[in-house]
């Protein structure tokens, strides 16, 4: 009798959930369910574009709806919720939300409900900036082996900077909660029953990657805290000595949820984490390959023995031990906006009129025309950067236009900047010595559409594979429950057998083009002049030669004068 | 008896015919014919987007639709066409076309009528960049002072480089011609029977300001062209040793022409000059005042009496004695794009959705914005920077985009780069002595758009006027037709007097708003860094503040954090 396990990924804007058979990998049924509260899930505040809320009760109800759904159309295919054996949860984030000492969350209780601080700050919320800059200064002063860990930059993206901004524009908020926890940890909790504080585990995947936690140190230190702000040493108090893997346990289905699901009580769920990471799972992960989730951001993890010796890698969001694999350093790195810098110029700028404006329009375009042809080049900044200068105070930037730019050339400058941002990344990777062997791209942009692929091997100058999943968080999350299942249930006993099993990649895999290589090559050359120059502070450069440079290729490519 | 004066303006995609009461300026008739030739008259060559040019056939075709319509229209308030007692002609500039020894144009006669080198190479033609940078390299060396009068870079748009292009890459079109003649003389040669080369006048305008004419020198010499091509010394040789200004007759209409135009033969016709010459004569030009013609690029012109010391002033496109104005130094300056861009972004952007994305829409969205509350900047060099950088090898750029960024605010942003860039020519203006007390804009745009007004007087921290016409430069030519008609026939005895009678500005003038101009000023000092940054060869500087200091413009103007 076939054995399936569940996967739950809770994204930006819906959450999934996706039934897989534990011995092929085969996803033999899926549901998503849209948020509820905001924009598309999204709770934000039209005076400042940096807040991003999401209420809590849409991680609830998302579970609810999209598991009964998935197991519904699973049901058709003769599979049968007994045989659901396990359960995993990635999330996005940094996302923390601010519960009460018995681990309820804040917006769920009266008096809170519409407030957008005791709601989940959403990893694309940047109103803390200046504390993650406060927090930067801080680390460097008092505990630079914390900041070394996470690139030299704390991002405003992350746990404290979210908490320390709380607490200086919502202080009723944070004086009502007792502590702060990661969806990827808070969602397990109540599926078990554990969120008490001192019962709910904390995943090493976000504690190690956003909260400065190390096994060999834990959470930050009070002196630590306490120097940032006396009242935050609270929140450090409230959190335990040890993270776990997605190897463990968060613990087994509540006999509430598995009532409410359709599911035995007991059923083992894995402890959570970051939807990158587990879609690195997905993907196939193992050293020397680098996954790269795209999305509407992107998240590009690798993996290295932890035999391994690893320098800190400047600008890299994090070197966590076994925040991806049991047994491996997980390194993170990644990109603020992707898809979203294309969805802003489709959906918000809305180029050609209506019918030329549609992304499949665009992409036609964009296809017509050679790489440097369009003599555009463009800093894909637009949601800051996030790997290798951690700043979120950039911006976006394209040059090279005339009076005769083309809605298509400008989108496909969207795409190579993306790319090139892309390829700092990996050059990053490799200056500190974690080889670039294999590309694996997953997410929903690399199965649909070709032109990017196809122009982020040319950019890479690397053969560029698909995972075969078009679900590979929600994929990597039921892998996690199968290993909580274990072999004996009919799961997998680690995690290397349930990878080989349950993932691969399409069998066509993207070869770089040499003559489009060699015009990439130069045009990189140009975008790391801009990079550098608007990106590195104190940084100069003569920027004089970049518009030359573009020129001189469109006019090559052309072949005209 | 009211006496009336013509002026012929020829645009860039069409000619006017404007008829002039001598005595008020008033404008009793109009006619506007569009080009036929290539798309809205620009004959294009979709491999080579620097190509431009324009046929002969419609200036000729242009003057007998448009006079004869205006006339008609004239006719119906009672103006009789014996009472036109005199025209004056504008062009657009550096427009050459070719012409053999009767000079008519060579593509008027078979085998020509169809190479586009043999047509007039319109002055957004930068098909001769190279060939410009060559001029430029060889003046420095061998003769400073022809250079040093145009702002130390030959220009990519003007008589030289295009005739030293067509030598290389046309042949056959050089050698057929016997000499190149802007079509700024070349109309009124042919309204007036004096096409021979011999006959023919050629306007100190033209001559002063692109074919490094001098009155102390004339024509670059035949030891100087001959260094950059032996053939191109022919040229040299055909031209005359002096120079017209428009208070000159070209001659009296000719029989021909007089028929079909249904005027009296003898007509006098004033010696032609470029539209924003003319125009800032139709503008009330005076020391001290800058006229900004702003159509699709601008001129910025300004006069200083002869007796002036003026030094060399770097970037200007030329400072050339009684180039607009007889006793005074006419003072060139310009931008290669202004309402292009606005026009780019509406015709070939098209953001927006159909909607939305027009001028008064998006001028509508652009209006609801503060100055710094989009956090964008551009750099309005989508057609090349004509002063102060002289430099065609340029492209647009901006910075500051978020996932947020709409249209309106590129819109506006689009705008704001143009008037920064206007800005520079004012402070290169002021750094050089000439002071600039007033602003009188004229062009389609100045009356059109308040807004653009309103960004303008904020950027520049000026008041600015609006000149009373909407065709200064037709004005501007029929005010050259009533000074060549003369005291006696009806019309005026000096430019003095003709301009105060029949020039004038609307009566509301848009005044600099403190708070704006204060704003403005902090954006101002992020454009100079990339204007330096991009524009300068060799010019190494910090820009990694920039899209720091944008966003926190943005932020203070928001409000928010």
């Amino acid at each position: 009798m076939a054995k399936y396990t569940i996967g739950l990924d809770f994204g930006t804007n819906s959450v999934r959930a996706l039934v897989v058979d534990v011995a092929t990998g085969e996803e033999v049924a899926t549901s998503v369910w849209e948020y509820r509260h905001g924009q598309a899930g999204i709770v934000v505040d039209s005076s400042d574009p940096h807040l991003a809320r999401q209420h809590p009760e849409d991680y609830q109800q998302g579970t609810l709806e999209s598991v009964r759904s998935a197991l519904a159309e699973a049901k058709k295919k003769g599979v049968s919720a007994k045989d659901v054996i396990g359960l995993g949860v990635d999330t996005t984030g940094s996302t923390p939300l601010p519960v009460d000492a018995s681990g309820q969350a804040l917006a769920l209780r009266d008096g809170f409900r519409d407030v957008p601080a005791a709601m989940a700050w959403l990893w694309k919320d940047h109103t803390g900036h200046a504390e993650a800059a406060e927090i930067t200064k801080k680390a460097h002063e008092l505990r630079p082996r914390y900041i070394a860990k996470c690139g030299g930059t704390y991002s405003s993206e992350w746990f404290w900077s979210k908490i320390l901004r709380c607490l200086r524009v919502a202080p009723e908020v944070f004086d009502a909660a007792h502590t702060w926890v990661e969806i990827a940890d808070w969602i397990p909790a109540f599926l078990t029953g554990t969120t008490h504080p001192e019962k709910m585990k904390r995943g090493i995947c976000a504690a190690g990657h956003k909260a400065f936690f190390h096994p060999s140190w834990g959470y930050p230190d009070e002196e630590f805290l306490s120097a940032l702000d006396p009242k935050l040493a609270k929140v450090g108090r409230s959190l335990p000595k040890t993270a776990a893997t997605v190897a463990e346990k968060a613990g087994g289905l509540s006999e509430e949820w598995a009532e409410k699901l359709g599911l035995e009580p007991g059923t083992p769920v894995a402890v959570g984490a970051f939807d990158a990471h587990l879609g690195g799972i997905g993907s196939g992960i193992q050293p020397g390959t680098l996954v790269k989730i795209i999305g509407t951001s992107t998240c590009d993890m690798m993996v290295a023995p932890l035999s391994s010796e690893l320098p800190d890698v400047p600008g890299l969001c994090g070197i966590v031990p076994e925040s991806i694999l049991p047994g491996f350093y997980g390194l993170e790195a990644g990109q603020s906006a992707v898809g979203d810098i294309f969805n802003w110029f489709v959906n918000v700028i809305r180029p050609g009129g209506d019918e030329a404006g549609s992304h499949e329009a665009l992409t036609r375009a964009a296809e017509r025309l050679k790489p440097g042809e369009s003599g555009l080049l463009g800093l894909d900044w637009h949601n800051g950067n996030r790997t290798i200068l951690v700043d979120q105070r950039l911006t976006g930037l394209l040059v090279g236009m005339s009076l005769h730019t083309t809605p298509g050339e400008i989108y496909r400058a969207l795409i190579e900047s993306t790319a090139m941002g892309a390829r700092v990344i990996v050059d990053r990777f490799e200056e500190y010595g974690v080889k670039v062997e294999r590309v694996v791209n997953c997410g929903g942009i690399s199965a649909k559409n070709r032109l990017v692929m196809q122009i982020y091997a040319d950019v890479f100058g690397r053969a560029v594979a698909i995972s075969r999943s078009a679900q590979t968080c929600a994929l990597g999350a039921a892998i996690a429950g199968a290993v909580v299942a274990g072999e004996e249930q009919g799961g997998h006993a680690s995690f290397e057998n349930a990878v080989s099993a349950m993932t691969g990649v399409l069998e066509e895999t993207f070869e770089p083009i040499p003559e489009n290589v060699k015009i990439y090559d130069r045009l990189y050359a140009q975008y790391r002049k801009l990079h550098d120059g608007f990106g590195e502070p104190g940084h100069t450069g003569d920027l004089s030669s970049v518009m030359k440079e573009l020129l001189a290729v469109r006019d090559e490519v052309r072949g005209g004068a």
